[in-house]
């Protein structure tokens, strides 16, 4: 089962193991010193059994709140790069924000369901993960 | 290929092995006892060879009118727990309906193709099957 | 400014003054005694002027707010026709939705503001009031 | 006619006049000191006589490099507070971003055509002008 | 009230008053001698009172059959310049498009409804008229 | 990581070795001598390690040029029967036209990468290769 939510954040990237120029070079627009920001739909699939009790592999609510609390709270209407441990070194790119909301959900849902992330950053660009 | 179809039906998630209390503790504002509804989007996927003379994997006309005839014109417009033979003892979530669907359509198209369900109960809540 | 929020209900149109036969023949299938039901989708547009100390024509987290408490709350995951005082004897066709809907935000929103609604039934029917 | 475009920003709601516990009581998430973003869609649309000679209201190769040039290169990947003239003073909110798109624009396009700005903040948020 | 439909056909941008030089520069790509094509959504809008017995402002079976007896059976999976009576002479632009579906709707809708098309040529480009 | 990008063309669905009653019944509207057209949305995904120093599987803009210079500038604003190579003798069905565009891609794109392609013809009708 697939629940879709949203958040919305700033960020940068950046490689600072690389000069201004390579930045630019590598990243382009996205390297804004000042950042530019996204609106970001997640969806996040668990697949396990139906549980015949009550028809759901998951209860959506419980999803829905188990993102909130893990996820959206920490990531919505924030600064990725400044805002967040998660990317204090670790570059925003979108196959990076998907790892790490994939890592932070793994924990907190039982390995009887498969988890895969998939993160639109714009509607014409979204990654998957795990592939 | 895949085609995408649509149906609009009441329901109500229900289990009456349960009490009153317990039904409502799990399936909250679902549970309500004179049903709510949906605009349900349903994706057909068929897998298979593509044929040469035709450059098509299924025609979509004819895939389209098995959904119709098969699906549509059972579940549009009903109330699936009330009109319906398939989910007078089965909870209507959207994993059993996506069930449903995927034992009716199994049926009816040729094991030469490989057949799977997306049922989207809203554009935030979805499911597949078979997994 | 317009916000978009979202309900499930089911409904059934229904006119009480004719018979069976009448009401099947200009209903449909949206006559089905059992109930059907939508995603409805809602847009409230207000209208006014920019406040210049907030940069907003209204706030977006009150009128959200407004509109959970005196329209979600009272429609969502709703049978229109058994659960709700407006429908009890007015048919709940999208049109007539709209103008309650209209009804009860006009009493709670300032006159300093135009307010029109937008109603998606399906994403292929909906309807706006006032004209 | 009518022209979709879309650009991506960082900016974050502040008056500067209020003090900090004023700020956050009125912007709440948006008012975030370090930024967050959007995916902006913005909607031009020019009102006027049909050319015969083309079939057209207004060339849209035209019109979509006007848009380029006068907005997306000044908008998209930036800070709206940072990075723009525009919104060194003034609050980008939907509601001025609009009104400086729409001012921009007005400058460039013959007073033949009435102009109208429609600008998506997130596909549940957004505005027009002039009203 | 609105009604969203939906068709696709081959069309060419082309003057025949003048040369092929100039029908490149000012068409571009839509002057292809071979044509390219589109999936047209049309929206179909009727301004009218409520009907108090059935809640409508206009059947929407009524106009949906309407809608494809004279529109969509005429420009459904057609080569509109060569293939049509109405763009034999005329540019087949959105614009034009447009224009030619509300002529044809106004005469089969009563004058007690005020009639406007709105046509997508993309999810990008769209035209309305009347304006 | 998936890349949408956008293309119109007009088609014709035809096998020369059947006669013509035999096509109109095979492929009915979509066989019309005079082509019809759609709005093609192609989604191209690459799948492989994330590169630890731009946190990118593959660089979205290096994707986004090799599939305008391989694949729209040879699609867009076309007729796929008569304009271009790859369509002159094989039918231009969605799964045909998503194979072409699969072999011309994956000459383009390092064997570290797998490669699928995803062709929307319509919002309702869409194939993947490979399956």
């Amino acid at each position: 089962m697939f629940r879709r939510e949203h958040f919305n954040a700033a960020h940068r990237l950046h490689n600072p193991a690389w000069n201004e120029e390579e930045n630019a070079r590598i990243f382009g627009k996205c390297n804004n010193a000042n950042f530019h920001g996204h609106n970001y739909d997640l969806i996040v699939q668990l697949t396990g059994e139906v549980n015949p009790a009550t028809g759901y592999v998951f209860d959506l609510k419980i999803l829905s709140d188990l993102v909130k609390e893990n996820v959206l709270d920490k990531f919505d209407h924030k600064n990725l790069n400044l805002d967040t441990e998660e990317f204090r070194t670790l570059n925003p790119s979108a196959e990076n924000i998907a790892i790490v909301i994939y890592d932070i959900l793994r924990t907190k849902i039982s390995d009887a369901y498969d988890l895969k992330i998939r993160l639109y950053e714009t509607e014409r660009n979204y990654v998957e993960y795990p592939i």
